[in-house]
This record gives structure tokens, C-alpha cells and sequence, in this order.
């Protein structure tokens, strides 16, 4: 079956600093607000598609200082997640929204079945299978990998403020998560806040992490604190201090 | 990467009657009790290895009947599930069972990720793409399909009996389940019983159902009623019924 979505669009898969020696490998699903060309603009209006329910705020600025910092690969999903979201199972209704905190999006309702599998194969599929193929080129080398991706969220979901400023997520893997959550102690920094695996949001940690036994965790920066260059930078900064020292630990 | 698993032994998809002219696609995951040579035993007794834990005693034949009797066709798993469950999620740890009911499965305990990868990779992919390819077949062609699973229970489970004779389980497509559920008036049917998605099993159904919008029912038959052959031909001609009556309906 032929590209039904993309046509002669770039694969969804950015890989930064592929050779990078950390052993994290850094993840952001939710880099970008660009839409395929076939979709338009979803039904959206501009400023919907420059909101949080589009991408992840900052997270990919922050993703690629830090990949520099800490010499750690990139991997960057290249279309919005209102296209598909690559940290949803592909059963999941969330992983084509129909509808975003509150804001429906035309463009994802009513999807015949071939519009819903040509977006699973041609943006979900190659975005995961370019993670596996570099676990696997790394682990041939017998180069160690650990999991971490990259998120922001709203300072406000659904007319609710957000204390929590730094969040560190985990499913069944606590490693990384405990030593990273004491690494914080001037920040609003919690474990599993504000969601956590019950709400489904592990799932390319769970997937890459859990079947090769790699340790992992989830980095979710609220995003009034990263939505400018410099704090990007700063944020980059902070988190390559414990990255670094958990890379030689 | 080369095959870790399988070597040379067969492919983990039986297909029967792949031009088969129903609606129907009939699934059957854990028909049968077969190990990949490389796994030797497990480290099981072969009593264990004959109990529910390995496969689903009498749904093979079930299967394979009732594929006959309404001209479906049906995908069958080669290898038991406790090899590799491919109606569980790779990222959760029942795919490879550490447990199965109350028995420890020794040859599941402390896999590497190579071990993992390979089960992963050379039994639940394909078999799953399997299922992909023939309902894009399907597709191609213009043939309307819907997704039947077969599975039998165990009657006693950790020590407590069941009751229930057939279940008829769905997550959020009701609408073949809510018509099956009204055809079984002599027997002690229930919907999402013994088990239901809470419980993680429906993963198949939703995989490709869900993604392609086509109607699905997981049928699950108490496991004494069907330990024979005549037992086996008359539960596929029961189900046979209602199916040829939704099939043209």
C-alpha cells in the first residue's frame, strides 16, 4: 500500500546526534506542531494549532540542548500530535483525538478506517521503528541504553492551575525516576504529577524500555517555564547535571 | 537481526481457508500447546504443559469447524502461549508469563532482552502482521470484514469454579457481542465474563478492530464443554448459526 498521508513529505522520524556516547537516548514525541500537507489544518484555527493540544511547548528546544550537553541521541517526531501521537497505543481513541482537553478537532472526527491506518502506518509506525533500529544498532555495539523523553504540559487543564513544575514520570521502572526526583530540591518536582501511567501517558517508555529491560522515565516541564530561549536553556541545563552523573554512576 | 527464536522452524501463522467467503475472520491466539524448540520445556512438567496455562484446550478445533461450516477464514498461532502471548499488549508482562494461574513458568524468569526481543519479534509481529496483510487483502478487494477470536476457559480457576459456559467479550464496539449474547438462550452466556478488557485481553480485537472500524466479538467457551470432538463440532455448530444470521443480516 502506497504513502495515503505523507505522499512525497519527510519521514516523521528526526534523528539528532545519532552517534551520541550518553547512555540516555533522548525522546520527544510531542516536538512539533506541523501538520501533514493532506490534513490542512484539521478544521483548527491558527491559534488553536499554536496551543499545547498541538505539541509540546518548548520540549524540543530543551530535547536539543540537552542532547549537546549530555552528548545523548535525539529522536523527534516530526508532525503534531493532533496528526497522531506517537505515546498513544495504536487502540488507543486518544492516539487520533477527536476531541482535546476541550477543544474539538474536526479534522479527526468521522475517519474511515483507511484514513486511521495510513496515519498509524505512515507517522506511529516509522517513528517507532527508527527507535528500535537505533536501540538495536546501539546494542550491537554493545553501547548501554536508558530512556528518557521529553514533554511539557499546561499551566492550566481545563480552568485548573498547575503547582507542579517539574514532573517525573514512571510505570514499573522506578530507577531513574527516584534518583532524578531528588535532584530537584529548589523545584515544584513530583513523581507521577500531573498524570501518570493510569492515564496511558507511558506508553514509548513502556514499549522500548520495558521489552529490553531499560531503565526509563519521563520528563514533563510545565511549559510557562520553558516557552522562552532562555529557559529552554536553563531547563536543558538542570537536567544534564543529574543525567550526567547518573550516566557515570 | 536473524531469527533467535524460531531458526528454522516454522512461522508462528497457521492460515486456513484464506479465501474464505464470510464477513467473518475467525482468530484463534492460543490454539495450541507447541514450544518453540529452542525453549525447550520451559522447565514445565508435560502435565503442565497439557493444562490451560499452555493453550486454549478445544478452540483449535472449535476454530477450524466453524471455519468450515460458515466458509471464514481463520489465523491460528502455532505456539503456546506461554512461548509468547500475542493477545497481550508487548509491553506488558503477561505477554511472557513469569506465573500462569499459580505456576511459576522457570524458563520466563530473568530473560535477557535479546530473549525478550526475539519472542517479541519472531512470534507476536508476525503473527499480528498476519492479520494485517489479509484484512488489507480484504480491504483491497472490497470484502466487508469483522473480527471473531475463539478461546476457551478453564472451569475451576485458582481453586474457585465457574459457572459461566460461554462469555462474549467486547470493549467498545458492542454491536456484534450485544447481537451473539441474545442467541445462546439455553445455555449460561454472559457478556465480559469470566474475564473482560479490564483485564487486558482484549488486545487483538482492538488492535485491528478498533483501528479499522470493523465490528468484533471475543468468544470464550468453558473448557470441559469442549475437551472432545463431538463436543468441539457442536459448539461450532451452535456459534455457526447466529454468525451465518449476522453475516447476511
Amino acid at each position: 500500500m502506497g504513502a495515503l498521508l505523507l505522499a512525497e513529505e519527510e519521514s516523521p522520524l528526526i534523528t539528532v546526534n545519532e552517534q551520541g556516547r550518553s547512555p540516555f537516548v533522548l525522546i520527544c514525541e510531542h516536538a512539533s506542531r506541523r501538520l501533514p500537507k493532506r490534513l490542512g489544518t484539521l478544521g483548527l484555527s491558527e491559534e488553536d494549532l499554536a496551543r499545547h493540544i498541538a505539541w509540546d511547548i518548548g520540549a524540543e528546544n530543551v530535547a536539543r540542548v540537552l542532547s549537546r550537553l549530555i552528548d545523548a541521541p535525539l529522536l523527534l517526531q516530526r508532525y503534531s500530535r493532533l496528526a497522531y501521537d506517537c505515546n498513544r497505543p495504536p487502540d488507543s481513541a486518544d492516539a487520533i483525538p477527536e476531541v482535546s482537553e476541550v477543544t474539538v478537532i474536526p479534522g479527526n472526527r468521522n475517519l474511515t478506517s483507511e484514513e486511521r491506518l495510513a496515519r498509524m502506518r505512515e507517522i506511529y509506525r516509522p517513528f517507532h521503528d527508527g527507535i528500535s533500529a537505533l536501540l538495536d544498532q546501539r546494542a550491537a555495539q554493545g553501547t548501554r541504553s536508558a530512556l528518557v523523553s521529553l514533554h511539557s504540559f499546561t499551566p492550566v487543564y481545563k480552568g485548573k492551575p498547575r503547582k507542579v513544575e517539574l514532573g517525573i514520570l514512571h510505570d514499573r521502572d522506578t530507577t531513574l525516576s527516584s534518583r532524578l526526583i531528588k535532584s530537584f530540591p529548589k523545584v515544584d518536582a513530583r513523581l507521577n504529577e500531573p498524570y501518570g501511567p493510569r492515564d496511558g501517558v507511558l506508553h514509548t517508555l513502556n514499549m522500548h524500555g520495558f521489552v529490553r529491560g531499560l531503565t526509563h522515565a519521563m520528563i514533563e516541564i510545565r511549559n510557562d517555564l520553558i516557552s522562552t530561549e532562555r529557559g529552554q536553556d536553563e531547563w536543558a541545563q538542570r537536567l544534564s547535571v543529574p543525567l550526567i552523573q547518573a550516566a557515570t554512576a
